[in-house]
């Protein structure tokens, strides 16, 4: 059999040759799935190549349905770094440097064709935050989670909590209730809260900002949220709050100015305006999906550029919040999202930036953009699994295997992993519309914590809520706890006491007859997602694995936990 | 036969999906060789994925060795644009989205795993500049190629015109030298030179600089060259300068400033100083390369950025030169050079920015860092065909497809395509070192001058000069013309008159009986590089070419050009 040349990747300056510091580097090799039985790396400070070179073994960490995975972690004394590969095959050992996979290698000519770290230079290192690998978040739509004072008692509020709303309902709830609940927050073990948009905004959702320097009175005014975050902080926790800098609302001032005043204001620019004056009966102008509401910004212009930025540095300086989720994020330029991180981090390092990209966000993700997702690939692997039974045990070993080579460690280290959100129904109605049931969830649920990144839930998930697409994705919570789903509870809280027993952050995946596994470190999770009960055996032990269910051994000490 | 799945490869925002302005993407596809007959386009409007998709025809564009490209472009009416591929093989039809290549596909799951191109930004698009397609340049190293006034009058000179160089002679070549032999470079269809450093520094290369604002007195200081860009402008010309952002003299006077005064200067961060003050004998500094005078800049600091960029825009803004050349580009920060861009192109957009990058640098060609570099694989292509035997015609057309293929339109449009420089052993030394003649720079040029991408031949190319690496790749220019070599000088002045004609970017690479083709447009080189002559036959007509000679033939009147 011929070597899959066509099957064997690499490429400097990505997610397959990526700094973790001024003086570590990660090099990874794709090849085709047991086409190698090893590789070697071949290297050398740069400019010493043809004098003297040395050799290390990598090592194979990962393995999807197509390729394996060759990793290795270097130290640098000098951060010029030259290298390329030797890859161990049937057809003998094989040659791979940037002219591709060959048998011979002049290494006189390198200079032409090794692969190389040119130099690392700290301002483009891409630098993981300080709280991610303790984080286990939690996402609130402020609406309806909880009313802090009487809901009745607002008078914009239509929705009586617990009725189903639909997408003009207003529930009540609001900051100071999310305060009030931050002692069940953490019985359960959430640490981080993250809240859909809090600023001034005529609907439920607030994804259609009319003033960004205020919250929101019906969520309870600027005094609500610098209290809830003094809360917050006081008991160690993270708070993320959402940027809508894609687009506003019609309502923003700055938009009603070319409303009125057309190109004669000085933000005609600030926003894609087709002709003179921005109607919004005929929305001659950008505006975000469908929705003439919510005209698009020009985040292309400086100006526009310098407002955005000075809102995302308001709220860090002034109430010290500890990350932005940004909307639409991928809709916006890159000029901008580069300015936008290096302002932000310039106030607080410590800023987790993640950005709604539902699709491979690689290249937004080399340090100089977000610093992670919303993981809705991972949401998918975990639907196609559990749920849509496009996956078994060795598809989805394979998938969350792929998914972790797209990115680097630290991106995948700040990744905010997730299993439905706001935007999508919620997983535990995907399952029953498939003719599943709690337990998939509860699987669902044990992968989520699990994995490497920061774990997610939507509001409820812990009770069992269920919902379909917005609005019903968005009901009130149900706080009558006679009505909870207690397994599911005990269970969230269960896995996130395992998660915070996690000391590492080294993962690895596998399947084994029809069983699902994830390995971190002296922890193992077995998941068993087949109509059968499965005994699965851990050295000469024994365990029975109930169908669409798992188990949480720890190796070392071979119990169930 | 399995469709080879591990061969497939899409990415987007890449140079597999760019934006050529706001309303146009290219759209690129790799598959293995031959494993698919056609590929289809699914694609939308993002937000109308569910709603109504369109299918469009993909086209095979190019071929390498283990691969085809199969691309599209688009005109979008709107820039959130979605898609897959649909894949016709031997396996059956098979779709291609970011989940793989799979037998089924849900399109109702789409925007899980769709390929997208979420928005097109203005600021984000990669312009092209407005010149490139019609430059031919030329690179001078100064002090090697004229000397305006009687160098032998010049103080400093120590090397006789004509004698052959060491790293420390001088020989006086000068800016008004240059200046006196533009007619001679326009008469050979040169219209942009390249200039080695001209700023003040002690050594002839010039590499060292001690004052970044002040041209050399050995070359004419700045009036001789505000006479020279006079001049080139006059004429229609364009001039690069080599912009040294990497590392400075030991001379400068900020970094002499840490010499004094170590912590206490305000320059300290400005370089990576180990401990208090600088010690040019020890050199407790990073350097470039192994040369303690050449200390590196800590292009992270901003400081020390303003500082660049100042001279980047100095000499746009009070010259107006049209490029610049980055040297040792890619061990300076990225963070750097993306200021570097956009302060310069905010200055003049159709600046050149061409970088010293000598591997596969599509990290830094996304259209925020530079627009090209100098194309050192192209020249590797070169030597691997016609010098060092690597390739035949057949590996030689596929490996021309693959660089193309490296890297978006308008950088290759840009790229800087050499054969040698000041930092190489010239081609037609190397050629004569491996037994071979000036026939083998004669096909080289000709595939320069073919290729897409502005050709440029390094000073002394076009009359035959000889010269091993440096110094002996610096040797001064020889101006009798008695002692040139008529036939290449008459060969570089028919190709670049033929590049003229040439009035397409698109192009094509091939093999046939020994035979490397290039056709752009109505022009076709054919290379004969074996040691057989060969007949070309085009259509009922047959041509003879010699071994180690090329053809042109205009492929509508079917004559040779």
């Amino acid at each position: 059999m011929r070597f899959n040349r066509a099957a064997v990747y690499h490429a400097i300056k990505s997610n397959y040759s990526f700094a973790l510091s001024e003086d570590e580097l990660v090099i990874r090799l794709r090849v085709g799935k047991g086409e190698c039985s090893a590789v070697d790396l071949i290297y050398s400070m740069k400019y010493e190549w043809t004098i003297r070179r040395e050799t290390a073994r990598m090592e194979k960490k990962y393995s999807d349905e197509l390729f394996d995975y060759f990793v290795i972690y270097k130290k640098l004394a000098d951060p010029r770094f030259a290298y390329i590969f030797l890859l161990h095959t049937a057809e003998g050992d094989l040659y791979y440097s940037e002219n591709g996979v060959t048998k011979e290698y002049n290494f006189n000519l390198g200079y032409f064709n090794f692969f190389q770290c040119p130099y690392i230079n700290s301002a483009d290192v891409h630098r993981e935050i300080s709280w991610d690998r303790q984080a286990v978040a939690y996402q609130i739509f402020v609406d309806r989670f909880f009313a802090g004072g009487d809901a009745g008692k607002k008078g914009y509020v239509n929705l009586k909590w617990g009725d189903l709303p639909n997408p003009k309902s207003f529930a009540g709830g609001d900051l100071e209730g999310i305060e009030q609940k931050l002692d069940y927050l953490q019985g359960l073990g959430i640490n981080t809260i993250y809240l859909t948009p809090v600023f001034e905004s005529k609907s439920n959702h607030k994804y259609d900002i009319r003033n960004y320097f205020a919250v929101d009175p019906m969520f309870g005014g600027d005094e609500a949220f610098a209290s809830l975050v003094r809360s917050v902080h006081a008991r160690g926790m993270k708070i993320i709050l959402d940027a809508v800098m894609n687009h506003c609302s019609e309502e923003l001032p700055y938009f009603q100015d070319v409303v009125q005043n057309g190109k004669r204001s000085p933000y005609h620019s600030w926003f894609f305006i087709e002709g003179d004056k921005a109607d919004t009966k005929k929305g001659n102008y950008a505006y975000f999906a469908g929705c003439k509401y919510m005209p698009k910004f020009n985040t292309n212009e400086p100006k526009a550029q310098d407002y955005l930025i000075s809102i995302g540095k308001y709220w860090v300086e002034k109430y010290d919040i500890d990350g932005w989720r940004l909307d639409v994020s991928d809709e916006v330029s890159d000029v901008f999202w580069r300015r936008f991180r290096q302002e932000i981090k310039k106030v607080k390092p410590d800023v987790l930036i993640v950005a709604e990209n539902w699709h491979d966000a690689s290249a937004w993700l080399r340090g100089d953009e977000y610093d992670s997702i919303m993981n809705y690939s991972f949401t998918k692997a975990c639907l196609d699994y559990l749920v849509y039974d496009v996956f078994d045990a060795e598809a989805m070993a394979n998938r969350m295997s792929n998914l972790l080579m797209r990115n680097t460690d630290q991106v995948n280290r700040m990744m905010l992993n997730l299993l439905d959100s706001h935007d999508t129904e919620r997983f535990y109605t995907l399952a029953l519309k498939s003719g599943r049931d709690i337990r998939s969830l509860r699987c669902a649920l044990a992968i989520l914590y699990f994995m490497v990144g920061i774990p997610c839930i939507y509001y409820g998930t812990e009770i069992g809520m269920e919902g379909g697409y917005d609005p019903d994705s968005r009901r009130t919570f149900d706080w009558n706890v006679s009505h909870w789903n207690l397994d599911i509870h005990e269970t969230v809280k269960r896995l996130i006491a395992v998660r915070k027993q996690i000391a590492t952050d080294a993962i690895s995946f596998s399947a084994e007859k029809g069983i699902f596994k994830i390995e971190r470190g002296e922890f193992l999770l077995a998941v068993n997602n087949t109509k059968s009960d499965l005994l699965y055996a851990c050295g000469d032990r024994k365990y029975e694995i109930k169908s669409m269910d798992f188990i949480i051994l720890n190796l070392i000490n071979r119990g169930l936990v």
